[in-house]
């Protein structure tokens, strides 16, 4: 493993190629909430090995500028990458809106042309803009995300004709970590910002949850809407997308190790991750440190 | 200014030497509330010259672990030695709990055994110990401040006769940064956990705000209490022991710069800072960017 100097701009600069040997794929966010993605994957792909990497250290990234959000996102890839990762997804709203075009299009071709770095985006504004029948979206998700802009352009490329309206939802995030998310104080906010939503736009059909932790608050958002508005998470619709892709994609499909396990990775300590996945999963996880940054 | 990989544990223990010439006085939070304190001690000291370091691009502290919070606190202060501070005030609850006495026992005699760095447990605690009547104390803090029972242990060093009684408040924080403390979601939680420390101690006359963001809650929380029962809230507290600190040392003192200057340090973008910092401070500021980690 190279030391902490050597994981930087530096190396992938010097055009530094990571070792191309079949490893797991690797499945990255912020904080806890893309458990709620590996989850969905792991019951479309059971199969494969998989890395989870939790940046909980400096989560949440929501809140956070773009500059600090592509210098985290990219030292979290480039450690699954040395880690053996040939495919990496961003199992992270914001990491896809704010650092995911970057990477692909400058820091891959220099680090290692052969790796992918997929995000959540484009495959859930593939499946929302196939459920609506009124072309009125509505997105709830966190104020990094929605000040990206990411939402309503990847809609845009794919039909001029959908408007798309976006609100933030700053609380969400900080209420679901502390594990507040089932009290009267979320439910003034959660209440709140939807209601918001549907006042911007009445004639919104369909309302994608743009951040990955927003299933755990999927029945009761769900309960303050009127009939006929359906709610669309991302864990499914990430892992149909990336079975399709690997199955697009043999060379590689090849390239991912199918003995059917996982490794949790977190910056925090690892009795700090252990203890709040258990919000996430149905399961007891053994987590693994690494230092990053 | 040496490069990234400079800063670091091994630079430390190699015993680096920082130069002694008068500098700034250093003021260090983890995100905004540290803005709190240094507004207190600019008014009890204005002819000194300080630097605002925050570590926005990593806050909140409060709820990450001890081995997180000592390295990036770790971090920070090296960093304002090297920006030429001989005496550094942390000026947050969370880092002073979890980080200062294993600073100042075992990083500071190996890198700089002339430097300072002050917290803000110690003189509040020596306040507040002087303000009760009934022996009864209650403290509202992060879960972090809570969980290291810093202040129940150095008040039973002053007085081993006084009780302490602690609520952790998670959610106030994020409340305040994301400027939603005014609002009834927030009035929830504050009542909430005011409530709960109340109930859990009947007789406690004074309450301790072990949290620099906390002052922002001042009158509301107040506004909750029975009579008899006082607030105490740090910045005038650690403003005056600052001072008093600085009579008493006058070889420290004479290494503090005077010319009323300050400047603002953020690991955030500088945009987000500034426009957070307005919460805080009723003047407008510019701030500059710091890499770290």
């Amino acid at each position: 493993m190279p030391d902490k100097c050597s994981i930087n701009l530096q190396t992938m600069q010097n055009n530094t190629k990571f070792p191309e040997i079949p490893g797991p794929i690797g499945i990255f966010d912020s904080g806890y909430g893309g458990l709620t993605i590996l989850e969905k994957i792991r019951a479309e792909l059971p199969e494969y090995d998989y890395i989870y990497l939790g940046d909980n250290a400096r989560t949440p990234y929501g809140t956070r500028s773009f500059e600090v959000v592509y210098k985290y996102t990219l030292e979290c890839v480039t450690h699954m990458f040395e880690m053996g990762c040939q495919l990496v997804v961003l199992a992270c709203n914001t990491a896809s809106a704010k650092a995911l075009r970057t990477i692909q299009q400058r820091n891959l071709p220099e680090m290692d042309p052969n790796r992918r770095v997929l995000g959540v985006i484009r495959p859930t504004v593939e499946a929302v803009v196939a459920m609506t029948t009124t072309n009125h979206i509505g997105l709830l998700a966190t104020t990094g995300t929605v000040q990206s802009d990411s939402y309503p352009l990847e809609i845009q490329k794919i039909n001029k004709d959908i408007h798309v309206t976006s609100e933030a939802c700053p609380m969400w995030v900080p209420l679901i970590e502390n594990n507040e998310f089932r009290t009267k104080g979320a439910d003034y906010f959660i209440e709140r910002d939807v209601r918001n939503l549907l006042a911007a736009d009445p004639s919104i059909d369909t309302i994608m949850l743009g951040c990955t932790h927003y299933p755990l608050l999927e029945d009761k958002i769900k309960s303050l809407l009127p009939k006929g508005i359906q709610v669309v998470s991302q864990g499914e619709i990430v892992a149909k997308s990336l079975a399709d892709y690997l199955q697009r994609h043999p060379e590689m499909e090849s390239l991912c190790t199918r003995n059917g396990l996982i490794r949790y990775f977190s910056t925090e300590s690892v009795e700090k991750f252990s203890s709040s996945a258990s919000i996430f999963l149905h399961e007891e996880i053994k987590a693994e440190h690494i230092d990053l940054g």
